[in-house]
């Protein structure tokens, strides 16, 4: 059976690599993309993309639904719109897939009660990047066994925050998993301030920028003799693209709203 | 509760290290040490130990059971001795904790159901070292979702066979996991025989033998922009005592056998 | 004092790069660009490049230098055109500099003696990469002290040739610095084929090739109770552009031919 | 020609490992061993060594010289005794190979001249890990073309200091090949405290503490769309052993003191 996939965003930088994944999977179609203005009859009118991708563009959710009747919607564009987006696709009976994480607590419960309600499945993924949740998941899972943890996340030098958000999801992960807990001697002394990293719950999380890096972690966990390190290195944008065919080929089976790519992983 | 533990194979190097970890451990108690010839009163008399590790030496299971009471017998000695022990401490309502490899089908067999009958729980590892079991049971679950995989296992250069056998457990879990699949180019040359490794299920496997290497190994699996490695460096025979702690706790617990770590970890 | 800089090829990956980079550089002027045919009168007019950039582009090296009096030719054209190119631009007095790996024994001789006569620098460099020169250079270096030693190379699943032509490069330049030696225990056994990677005067050298990577490579130096690592990740084509700036930084001090970067890193 | 060694501190940890490596070495003899006390008349009798050891031990170097002849005392005592060993030595023509840091600047200028005037080599070294000097050296020497640096150094969770003297000593030798320059975006923020590490010069330095570790470091050098890592690890005091050989053949050629393994590696 062929998914029949709708995708929103189409034009923005994940939206693009969104298009040529679809188009180019062989058990799914794009039938058409809906964008906020009337940029063009098909997505090839944009010149984004060759002249053989001639999904139509549409501005109205309902007209879309009623002519190119799809199975999934794929959201990609800002929170400002995802969530009207995600309302109006539930009701609509298609399947929204989303990646993004701009919903309040209220807007996520009234989501979650309607895809139960219309028993229509809806995934919302703040991380496509499976090799990323794995990670964060492995390291919940081995922080039982060898609770002595640290953290290195390495990103490009223009990345404003330190640590990046799936060191401090991580660390928050793992820090479920073990008894808080100093660690290093406790006479253990910094002669260059700053040197043992940042303090998580006991666990140090360290952060380097560096021109020519891309989006790197790996998390350390040390016991008597040994070390085991999970580490992920994500090299470019396409990284997220195998995250998204999984939770279009999932969301065809689910009946309620899942939040988090770690929850369809088993 | 204090856990009274007996171990077999208290002069061996593994058997040093496990004397050692269990005098070390807080809720733990030596209480004997079954040996097969007498060497002594108590280990202390063997000079491998200092003057105050005074647990007695029997070479007679029923008589140290009688005697000293276990509740769980580490055993560490050869394949050879083993089975015979397992069995009578099983017969004895002693646990037993084992960590060989050399118990045929049949013997096998008639533990299982020995333990089971009288629900005396007992373990058997072929692999101590928990952060190698992680390693082997992440890659198996990663497989699913990233099925292009290579393996690089790295020792010291006076190691006989390659690849090694964690390497090879580990080929053959992943492989159970993923359609196999020759990987690389099609058209895909070796200018240098041997330069893409062993072939496992289209897997490729690489041994790298150098003086200072111990024992590490690492699982790649590649995936659109994104690579995940799950790497485990032993660096000593420490590395095993956190399994043999962990065993002799769950052994507790259990009443019935159970074959490999991977079983006692979630 | 501003370098004035002209480009051959800037239509290509690489020169498109070329042209961004010298733009980009504050102590250097990109003052014309050389084309095979009449693609436009500036380099803007081809589209590939923002409406401010305005080199005028010629077909005649000649002219190109009586109207806009390069230092510098970055030539970044195939074999075929840069022999030619070169020659020229040594009799015109313009130091060239030139990314490319097709040039004869005998051509190379010619254009050496032609530097040398006319005192005009030029710098070939069949790698860019400084990252990667440096590698080999302190692999050859450290041969010496750890004769040891096996590479890694790893590259995306598309890649034909195993192993790269960087890891023949590498294993040419420390066999020159170490005997001969096999690795490993004599008695060394392969359980399954290729297990142990190639062979190059007792060295190993293990090709990895999966999706996601780009390319990377590590030379891994093992002596007794340690080990060296080198490891070289190309994340991608801007990792050639340090080497292109140091080379018309260098190639204006210079008075001769140059074939290599690892010549201009000391 | 066979190359007659004594050491100082042979009962020592460095020194026993040193008393192996010499006595394993086809081209070196252990005439014999300087102590403080009289602890026997041979190794041997220290029962610290097998019963072929049979050095013979002296407590005076005088004496040790007048019969025994040595071309070379190694000298891994402590910086109390070092300075009176190395000049005596000096002035009995016995060259010096020392594994220690405690001389004043006073102690080193007259070694330094008692050393020219005699024509007798000496070799001073604070680290005899060769691998370590490779990778410091080799640091500084990508710093001037790579000049954004991370340090990450890894040891066990009992060391006390933070950073490691080798990675201080890393970054002082990069600091001198690179113009200071604050790493990272202008405007970068920590989130918590110490995530961007210890700030020497502009460079970052992070320091990972972990049970099971021993003694890493890496330096992780990032340009555009690449990065060069160089690294190390010591798996366990063996590592120092290559360095104690390679001061040992090359102070036999020296005529003056030579301060640190770096000046003796070209």
């Amino acid at each position: 059976m062929t998914i029949r996939v709708a995708i929103a965003g189409a034009r923005g930088k994940m939206g693009k690599e969104a298009v040529h994944t679809v188009m180019n999977h062989a058990e799914m179609e794009l039938v058409s993309v809906l964008d906020y203005k009337k940029v063009g009859d098909t997505i090839a009118d944009t010149k984004l993309f060759p002249s053989n991708f001639t999904a139509p563009i549409y501005i109205d959710l309902e007209q879309l639904n009623a002519e190119t009747k799809p199975d999934v919607l794929v959201d990609l564009t800002t929170p400002e719109f995802v969530y009207e987006h995600t309302k109006q696709a539930l009701e609509l009976n298609i399947r929204p897939v989303v990646g993004t994480t701009g919903f309040s607590d209220e807007q996520l419960e009234e989501l979650k009660a309607l895809s139960k309600e219309s028993k229509i499945g809806c995934i919302i993924a703040p991380n496509f990047a499976i090799g990323a949740v794995l990670m964060m998941k492995f390291a919940e899972q081995a922080a039982k066994y060898l609770p002595d943890i640290e953290i290195i996340e390495m990103h490009h030098d223009q990345k404003l925050d330190a640590p990046s958000g799936t060191a401090m999801k991580t660390a928050h992960l793992i820090s479920q998993q073990r008894p808080i807990h100093e660690q290093g001697h406790v006479r253990e002394k910094e002669i260059l301030e700053g040197a043992r990293g940042a303090n998580y719950d006991g666990m140090r999380i360290h952060s380097v920028r560096l021109p020519g890096l891309v989006a790197h972690q790996q998390v350390l966990l040390g016991g008597e003799g040994q070390m085991l390190t999970l580490r992920h290195d994500s090299f470019n944008r396409g990284s997220f693209m195998s995250g998204v065919i999984l939770s279009i080929q999932t969301v065809m089976e689910k009946e309620e709203l899942i939040y988090g790519l770690e929850h369809i992983i088993d």
